[in-house]
């Protein structure tokens, strides 16, 4: 997949909180084609652990994240649509974080790595933009926290996007999900392999902390009767009942299957990172924050799934009235799925096809203009 | 607080697993008086991480975990009721569990020691009564973990049990349940500091693997309300905003108290011990189980609290139906509650006067045979 310097020490990347990186690449990917007129691009902004191999098969033969989504006659319609997903900003998977160099040669940043803002993702991915010469969006499109990133970028920069799905979102996290995630960072952190950050010049690895917070994270991407329906009370071996504390039950190999696959792609400063993003997120804490957005012509398609509860209906619906307080055109649609938060993920055909039809809608600012 | 020896190397505690435990001391406490008949005694079984001090305070000015619900005009009214409250077999609160010593004077048991069922707990319990001259009880009274060895104890020895009051419990853990314990277990188990269950002779502590449980735990303990109404998104002081990974937020001083608190009381292994014996629990899986309970004369009473999601409603309603397919007298109670699982805990009108009206009724076996 392409990569690309977008900021480098003539030219770095200044955060809002006035920090700054002094070399920042960008791993992304397209699908399809921009037209002449430059007014198909959608860009899909990845959830918290995604990249930017969000759509057909990779060398290694692994299909993107959102295959189901993205592609010829998929929603995200790569026969019409000029597609464009980066990896984040502090993530891992090509893009620069808190593992990666300072500067050509340089030491890892560790824990120096500034703290990231939602408005840095967002600033880089704009600097990502204007490399492509892409002024303008048909749509931006982002599940969880790439709904937030969806969210904060068209609140921010007005006149950028014509339409905004936000998927399975949030404006502002629960206690409960500050929760989650602080426990998260603490397996993490107190990890002894992850000494202070510095594991990869040590030759350590944190593989139990960042196995703990993924194991950790999927009991609350599935809603608790998909569990039952996939799992129940099965065991895992019918000779594996009564084993002791290994994996007796087939929940258990879940687990801890999904907790070894997380260790081969994702790194844990990412994950602290990252996660401090959402905790941290709150658009509408200003006043009247969302009125740029609506004086410019953004169409909003806010999407939640009934059976979610890391991210429930009533964080979408908060996004909803917030936009509607400021007058902005939105639609919201609360999908049925027994999926819990990992439905965002999945094909669902209520879900597919609610997305398709808001893309192929007419821009209301375009159709304000003609 | 008393503790006696109840099984030793003539008389060793023989498991429902055939495993044999050589030495079994249990720690327990006493409050009111047993009267001439014998018959006011209250069983209390404490949940995963209780212990025997129920009530009044102790030589270090603890007050007792259920200093709300037993003492003079409690609904476990001491001065009526001869209250018998010991801490569980695997526990670590001065019963014998798998940090303590084979026989006098051996080493730990560590890992060695046999995996427990419920009817092990009940079977140790029932020793105790002997001990104390008790041959019949007035009640049963536990919540959670509590909850499930009274059901335990209901449906395996009919005719000891007048009344069995079962609060915020489950006869079958979900997938979701299992799940939470699996990755609690985890942390505990791949903590350096375990040193597989012999972190005591080795002089290291499991303490970030316990830390990361409790934590965990205590998120599942309260409901997502009681957390946004007790710390929503408040700083835990205003200039930790942006403070980086450590306690920014109210809710995350929260956890990291009632970790730190748990390591002074709390130890590891009896954590995995116990935890599995929840896993493992199902006892109605067999044909007609409880027939027995049914025929011997106990009347149930099954609460949950609404807004419980460690063990929701549906987990006592499935005690109330299995139960009442069998014939027997169910009172169910949900009680109306924010604060999650945590509510048996605490001091709620309608939750205490229901239990007292209970106990205060006159027993069915007694009133037939009258």
């Amino acid at each position: 997949m392409p990569t690309v310097r977008l900021f480098d020490r003539d030219h770095p990347l200044t955060l809002a909180s006035g920090a700054m990186i002094d070399q920042v690449d960008v791993a992304y990917t397209t699908h399809g084609t921009l037209n002449a007129a430059g007014d198909n691009a959608i860009f899909v902004c990845h959830a918290l652990t995604g990249d930017s191999h969000v759509a057909g098969v990779d060398e290694n033969g692994r299909r993107g994240w959102w295959d189901t989504m993205v592609g010829p006659g998929r929603p995200l319609d790569t026969d019409r649509y000029f597609v464009i997903c980066p990896n984040l900003l502090g993530g891992c998977r090509g893009t620069t974080g808190p593992s990666c160099a300072r500067a050509d040669g340089g030491e890892a940043w560790g824990l120096d790595f500034p703290l990231l803002q939602m408005a840095d993702l967002v600033r880089v991915h704009r600097a990502l933009l204007d490399h492509l010469g892409v002024d303008r969006l048909h749509a931006a499109v982002g599940g969880s926290l790439g709904g937030m990133q969806v969210l904060e970028w068209t609140l921010t920069h007005p006149g950028q996007i014509d339409r905004a799905v936000i998927i399975a979102a949030s404006s502002r996290l629960t206690a409960q999900n500050i929760a989650f995630s602080a426990v998260a960072r603490e397996a993490i952190l107190r990890d002894p392999g992850f000494a202070g950050g510095r594991y990869a010049e040590r030759g350590t690895t944190p593989a139990t902390g960042l196995s703990i917070a993924r194991m950790m994270a999927h009991i609350t991407y599935l809603s608790e009767e998909a569990m039952s329906e996939k799992f129940g009370r099965r065991f895992q071996s019918p000779d594996r009942a009564g084993g002791g504390f290994g994996v007796d039950f087939a929940v258990e190999s879940y687990l801890a299957h999904q907790a070894k696959s997380f260790l081969t792609r994702f790194d844990a400063m990412s994950y602290l990172y990252l996660t401090r993003v959402m905790d941290y997120f709150d658009p509408f804490a200003g006043p009247a924050a969302a009125a740029g957005a609506v004086d410019a012509g953004t169409d909003f398609l806010i999407m939640s799934f009934d059976s979610d509860w890391r991210f429930d209906s009533g964080h979408s619906l908060r996004i909803v009235r917030e936009l509607e307080q400021a007058g902005a055109p939105v639609t919201f649609r609360e999908i049925p799925s027994p999926w819990g938060h990992d439905s965002f993920l999945l094909e669902l055909p209520a879900y597919q096809s609610t997305v398709a039809a808001f893309l192929d809608s007419p821009a209301r600012a375009r159709a304000v203009a003609a």
